[in-house]
């Protein structure tokens, strides 16, 4: 039996989770720490259906593998588990398998436990000098870098960041090491703070933003697609980072009148993520975790997250 | 005084509009025919506050130009009128120019009418082995050609266009000169008879084009872009073509999950659509005009269009 964070219609902890089984070609990962992701925050709202063990951001310690080399290494692991035969898997692009799982997410348990599983081929190995508390960030920061890999960049662009959350802060972080004009927008005067990194430029309500080149929308509301709109310019590129599973009223036109592309954006490649932490080691990831938490107070880092108090906030095993 | 289709909140024909002044560097035009499109039809909807002579796509003959190798020649013209000194004018995208006038639809009286009048600049000339019932459609055939502008296609691409009305066929018509798998998927089987052309495969539902590459937005219909989601593959492009000017509850996840990139599309560069409709002189275009009224019965003819009981409608002068 395992501690574990279970959604199976309410939010539990349970000290009696069984510990899952680790198949051929798995590890079986130790979980040191998990990080609360928005993408929790709508899993117990409901509307994705899934029901298991929560969380997919860790870092962990592979405790068992049938590749002994695996054995008592640091890691994290991509949350996509894909079937590695279909025309995206060959494509190298397992993360839009029709046919995978995803950790804490879609029929795979997730990392809010003392163990998880995942294929061997998902680790990632947490170089020495990376500590946990900037490894855990491995799974947002990828998410971020995925823009650059989506988007080509000349530097010259003006980028404008909607949203002073997680995402939004490390978004921007990423953007300004491509960009040197980049801007984050958020009402949050406390996380602007903790934003301030790399010449990034804050605003409170994006009015001197207006033309934008590239306009970033991780408000994680309904409402932020239509700021986005307001404030790109005519054939200027938004970016889609929030998931926002819920229908909102919203008038498209100005998508077509300015001739706007809005690029979806998701996970992104550990590696990439690995790469950038490792460049940027000034960049202030630790400074982001505003509060942590032993798993059993999981019901409090939750209801704390929700409220929308803190950045990251942390379950530790 | 000259006659007139004039919007003021209420659509009215008349017999005693003024005649415009031909500024320097405009010409004065005869129109011969005009083109009922949708975007009129939003118009007089109140939607986007514009009141004069409506119209914008004609074909007619040039009558007072200071350029005098112009006058008498059968001439079509862009409808966006630039101001040629900002940085989008610079850049060869007047269409995208902030202080633009435009014909028939922004501050700028339009073609359904005995005489309007256009920049010099603006004006194409049309060729003599193309007849007026060809050249009509230069304005929405270039606009369909702006797809092949924006999004770069290797031909091997499964591209869907959803909407069997005129810019749906001719956003069919155009890829399919650029890609040999296309399905115009439409729910009138008078239409999609209309549409066949150049291999087109045709569609009631959609049903078969799942995974589609492409998927082309051209319902005019609010609930559009929920279809187009549901047949893009990951990583796929949705191009927007109608201009849906109310709000209509949207949820957009399915754009990040699956990191589609929508593309925004709206004007083209008539020498383009003029290229292309010479090229493909057995592109059926005239077969697309279903109606055609004198321009005293022009209610009779919008009332038509309104019903979306035939595909062009034209009014002669």
């Amino acid at each position: 039996m395992m501690r574990a964070v279970v959604w199976d219609g309410q939010l539990r902890f349970r000290p009696d989770y069984p510990i899952p089984q680790v198949p051929p070609g798995w590890a079986g990962i130790r979980v040191k720490t998990a990080g609360i992701c928005r993408t929790d925050l709508e899993l117990i709202k409901g509307y994705l259906g899934y029901k298991g063990v929560l969380g997919h951001e860790f870092v962990g310690m592979v405790e068992s593998c049938e590749d002994a080399r695996w054995i008592g290494k640091r890691a994290a692991g991509e949350i996509n588990v894909a079937c590695g035969q279909c025309s995206f898997c060959q494509a190298g692009l397992g993360r839009h398998c029709p046919n995978r799982t995803t950790l804490g997410i879609d029929r795979l348990d997730g990392c809010m436990a003392d163990c998880c599983i995942l294929p061997i081929n998902n680790l990632v190995e947490i170089p020495d000098n990376i500590p946990d508390d900037r490894a855990v960030f491995i799974e947002p920061l990828s998410a971020a870098c995925e823009i650059l890999e989506q988007l080509p960049l000349n530097g010259s662009e003006r980028v404008v960041i909607l949203g002073d959350g997680r995402l939004g802060i490390l978004c921007a972080w990423v953007l300004s090491t491509a960009v040197s004009d980049v801007t984050l927008v958020g009402h949050h005067p406390e996380k602007l703070v903790l934003a301030a990194w790399n010449g990034i430029k804050m605003s409170h309500d994006g009015s001197h933003c207006c033309g934008a080149d590239v306009v970033v929308e991780a408000t994680g509301s309904a409402s932020g697609l239509a700021a986005a709109m307001a404030l790109c310019r005519p054939r200027g590129t938004i970016v889609l980072k929030s998931t926002v599973a819920v229908s909102a009223a919203l008038n498209l036109s100005p998508v077509v009148i300015h001739e706007l592309t809005v690029l979806g954006s998701r996970c992104g490649q550990f590696r990439q993520g690995l790469a950038l932490m490792a460049k940027y080691s000034g960049m202030p990831l630790e400074s982001l975790i505003t509060r942590r938490f032993p798993i059993e107070a999981a019901a409090e880092a939750f209801y704390l997250a929700a409220q929308n108090s803190g950045i990251k906030i942390l379950l530790d095993l």
